[in-house]
């Protein structure tokens, strides 16, 4: 079964979510096992009471952070990638949501990378399979774009590398530094669609 | 001045490697902060005593581990460079040699990415002007093949995102499974030749 922090109604999901943003932010700052629970009920301007109402432990909210994070990835995606019949325009959408999406929540992105590991295995194995379902929804736009000629476990591979090289740019990017993210996406984008029309060709010569 | 752990005649020198390669094997298994000097002891098959006539902490072997790793990258590089006269080869060059001393060092290599934070400031900051040295190399080399007419912080970039991609594999390879580190390669080398070359054609319609 899977663990369910995201019961309650509007109003508590709302404070629930702020209580997330809060905690990622800390976490981002200070590194996950360095952030108390009265640090978050500080930032997040809420009693301690307050917090353990919503949340029964650090790991609880960790938890949340990153389930909300992986269903936003996930929610419409596969809805989004039917409606486009172009494979050149699947892979244009979903590159560009990863980024957007990683642009929009980079504490809670870099939760997922660094802190994941954090969590009590049933609530890990939770997220990793959402992860999992996540790239293999590259994967299968992948395998559509190989004409289904490249084998399942290559296109595999290569959502993983491509998804890896997006990630990497948060252990170095400096928001205050001379290249900003906008740019770095576009630089990702085209070293993916040029890198994947490559590998195209070397299958064309080898076939 | 640079903290001096590679100080020692040849037998002393193969000695502190011997233990350098049983620390970082068990870095890599247990967790940097997880291994004692007793746990690298006995899988050095050497005395907490002999440990500590070459090593005065963990800190100083996990420098030692990284700045020989550095400089393995690094030794050679620019020289086998400058004999290289077409610029397509000396990106293969550069992204070959990358690869294969990964493939060869991967626990030096995984300890580069996790465990380097761990290093008191001085050590820490020690390998990361090397590591940024490295980045610079390939920067150059990106420039080259853009024909300079790419902005050094772009190409500086892009060589990190590049880097990035490479390194990722090692958050999720499994040596047991079905993709081979060597077809790993394989699949980062066109991803990157293709995407630069994607980036180069952008370029040209840009100006």
């Amino acid at each position: 079964m899977e663990p369910s922090v995201k019961e309650g109604n509007g109003k508590e999901w709302a404070k629930k979510a702020a209580i997330g943003r809060a905690a990622a932010s800390l976490f981002e700052k200070k590194g996950y096992l360095e952030t108390s629970l009265k640090d978050i009920s500080e930032a997040a301007k809420l009693s301690k009471g307050c917090i353990y109402y919503y949340f029964s432990s650090k790991h609880d909210i960790l938890y949340f952070i990153l389930d909300v994070y992986m269903d936003h990835l996930l929610e419409g995606l596969e809805d989004e990638l039917r409606k486009k019949t172009d494979i050149n325009s699947k892979i244009q959408f979903i590159m560009h949501r990863h980024l957007s999406l990683y642009n929009n929540r980079i504490p809670e992105a870099k939760a997922i990378l660094t802190d994941a590991h954090n969590l009590p295995y049933e609530y890990y194995r939770s997220i990793a399979l959402k992860q999992k379902k996540y790239s293999h929804i590259l994967a299968d736009v992948l395998s559509e774009y190989f004409d289904g000629e490249m084998p399942m476990n290559k296109a595999k591979a290569i959502s993983y590398v491509v998804f890896g090289m997006c990630n990497s740019i948060m252990h170095w990017h400096d928001p205050d530094g001379q290249i900003t993210l906008e740019e770095l996406s576009g630089i990702c984008f085209s070293l993916f669609t040029g890198g994947i029309r490559q590998l195209k060709t070397n299958q064309a010569i080898n076939t």
